[in-house]
């Protein structure tokens, strides 16, 4: 499989200046030969240097090119590449990637230069899952977290846990194969010492995924509140003043309207529903009941009040359903006279912050920016630390291999035999494995690559 | 203006393997310098050869890049070009332009780099122009167009057309100048003779247009004939055999079906209406409004007739609207048993193709296609001449100089002075000049650059 050549289109389907053909594979210079015609005699082959000139199919001209000729193994896949940079459009990139395919190439699979980059050793599977972050990354932040990780950032911080595992893991069967052997003995302490040692920099790892993975998937935020509170004008207020806007969902449906913005570098997908409120309206239910759901999986939830007027009984339930759940709660109308409840609200949320906002007088709302992005650091993380976990993947592997080590703590501490201990330990070393690729299976890879856009 | 240094994104926005921002200009080598730290130490830069590295704002890692310096003037816009090849996302593209642009490059218009590319005289206006071609077209024909007219094979006749009228005014000027001094005075006829030529060389020039225009544009068609003919089974079995369709264009009205298809390599737009009746619906109505308006401004009229029926009273409407157009006559139900007038037909349609169809039986498809082809090519060009003309813009200035071609020639039947004939011969000199950029202004230069996309 691995000797094959493959090809395939590398730069983004639409009009632009410049298009890409690409072909990995010992077969890829040979290819090239066949089909590009040099502008001027006299130039030669030179490793990465561009040559000029024109791509033909027999005596049909498909287009003028830039062609370079990259030699294994200093190369994207460790093999043979070949890059066709032609113009732009449809047409000759598809010519060119069909006449590629008829001179003996493969068209490649999804991620598949990646996945040879994987294979052939050039990087290791977590450096090749942070690929797909850059391309794909909606903010600064997440883009940094991913770059980093392709610098291999996370890797040596999982290599190092997994090596400090397997040393534990010699000296534990030296114990348990050679017992009558005058090797002196690690101890039941030094053990538990060790893996607690290891489970904290896991816990560590694990406090940095939530950051991680909001910072990559984006913090899902409700604002809800009654009718008329000020839940859409607070939505515009936030989107005017987001430093970049990352996309427009077209996500306007009769109760519920999405839009992504960014604060501080970290995507927040912000939902404005309709109200939680009971209704025999069906239609409107349909909204409800989304709203509902909505609230239910929030990230966070900024609560609105109107402080201008009593509570009413829709406060109240709204009250009950905000306490104990992540959320900021806003004040609002602080402009004009007050006559809530405020002693009562301060007691009903004691733990969470209270901002008294004016959406008519664009009061507050960098106060609220803030409180985000305090509710995003939470974890105590600083948005510094490069060894971020941003992937569900990633953040899921070391849960799991946590847990053994966990599980093997409790072994050391009931004094079970080695074996036991040795069991979880073992667990834990292959599930930090697979993050990096240390082990890995092929349905695994086809997972992973198969998320890939084309051409990479 | 033209001393700056410009960058632009020349990668299609969307997520793509790899991503280029391009910079061009004197300060191009300068800026990159500033951003770029090359992987190894020992590396240096050779012209046209990527280097390894990473871009760097002060501190913070951008991307993992390669990038290919390449020095003027033997470049695309025959300055100094950097390219950097980065992850194709958004994030990576807009931060390595925002780098670039930082340290000293202006944003490039749209078409600048490819408008430098005329104003430093690699290429003339047609070349320059043929590249959009290239980028947006549709279909392999188009883009042979396309093609050819950037290896200058349009530049070189015209301007051959060109020098031919300057050395003809160069001959008369010498009369009108040195009426007295005792050189050989080109005479009447001779004048007349050139003219001719000339007029008859921008004619067979002009016959391409109508095809190549055709190429370019698309063949504009809209299918005729009474409710329940076949219509829409018509236009199923043409796009279900049709080689390659183009693009899908989500035109689907109440009354009107667009769709796109490619016989040949060129483009057919189809229309299928409802029918060009009178009604009192207002909905329908407008529908209808739509049908006639497609049918007035058609390329091509495909009129189905039903000849399992007598003609109708709609039919005989049809049949004087569609007379003195250019048309193909389906005589459809072919399988059944025949009640059409079909000698009333033939008398009435003399000069038009009649084909024998049944949809339902998938007879005659393929004469369809036949005679579609033989409508595109009727203007007795060859598909294979490489001076076709197929922009609007270039159509409209051969027009016009064949125009004051004739003009002059009409100037020396009647034995008018020589400077009556200069006139008119130096109009169309001027004109031709306007199609490769010898004569250009920048209001024209501005509107030709502008429809370009951003980064070429």
């Amino acid at each position: 499989m691995l000797t094959d050549t493959i090809a395939a289109i590398s730069t983004p389907i639409g009009e632009g200046a410049i298009g890409i053909v690409r072909m990995s594979g010992s077969d890829s210079f040979k290819i090239i030969d066949q089909l590009f015609r040099a502008k001027s005699e006299k130039s030669t082959w030179e490793d990465k240097k561009f040559k000029y000139g024109y791509i033909f199919d027999e005596d049909r001209l498909i287009d003028e090119v830039m062609v370079v000729k990259m030699h294994a193994p200093n190369t994207y896949t460790r093999e043979s590449i070949v890059e066709i940079n032609c113009h732009g459009g449809a047409v000759p990139l598809r010519e060119i990637l069909r006449l590629c395919l008829k001179n003996g190439a493969r068209l490649a699979d999804r991620g598949e230069f990646t996945k040879r980059a994987f294979l052939n050793g050039r990087i290791d599977l977590a450096q090749a899952e942070s690929i797909m972050d850059l391309i794909q990354s909606k903010t600064d932040r997440g883009f940094d977290i991913a770059i980093q990780q392709l610098e291999g950032n996370l890797s040596k911080k999982i290599n190092h846990i997994r090596h400090a595992l397997v040393q534990l893991m010699a000296r534990v069967e030296v114990g348990i194969d050679y017992p009558e052997e005058d090797i002196e003995e690690i101890t039941y302490q030094e053990i538990q010492n060790d893996l607690q040692r290891t489970s904290k920099i896991l816990d560590d790892l694990l406090k940095t995924s939530r950051t991680g993975k909001i910072v990559r998937e984006g913090l899902k935020t409700v604002i809800i509140g009654k009718p008329n509170v000020g839940k859409s004008s607070l939505m515009n207020a936030l989107l005017k003043d987001a430093r970049a806007i990352v996309t427009d969902i077209p996500g306007t449906t009769r109760d519920v309207i999405e839009e992504f913005l960014s604060i501080n570098g970290i995507p927040i997908k912000l939902v404005d529903t309709a109200g939680i409120r009971e209704t025999e309206d069906i239609v409107e239910k349909m909204g409800v009941e989304k709203s509902k759901s909505y609230f239910n999986t929030a990230d966070l939830i900024i609560f609105m009040l109107n402080g201008s007027e009593q509570l009413t009984e829709e406060d109240h339930v709204l009250i009950d359903k905000v306490k104990g759940r992540p959320a900021i709660i806003l004040v609002n109308k602080s402009d004009l006279e007050q006559n809530i409840e405020i002693d009562y609200i301060k007691k009903q949320f004691e733990s969470h912050q209270i901002i008294y906002t004016s959406m008519s007088k664009d009061i507050g709302v960098e106060a609220i920016e803030n409180a985000i992005q305090y509710m995003i650091d939470e974890g105590g993380t600083t948005s510094t630390q490069s060894e971020m976990v941003s992937n569900a993947r990633h953040i899921a592997l070391i849960e799991k291999s946590q847990l053994h080590v966990n599980e093997a703590i409790k072994a050391t501490i009931n004094r079970l035999p080695y074996d036991f201990i040795e069991v979880d330990v073992k667990e834990a070393i292959e599930l930090l494995g697979f993050i990096t690729g240390d082990s890995v299976s092929s349905d695994l890879m086809n997972e992973i690559f198969g998320q890939f856009c084309l051409g990479k």
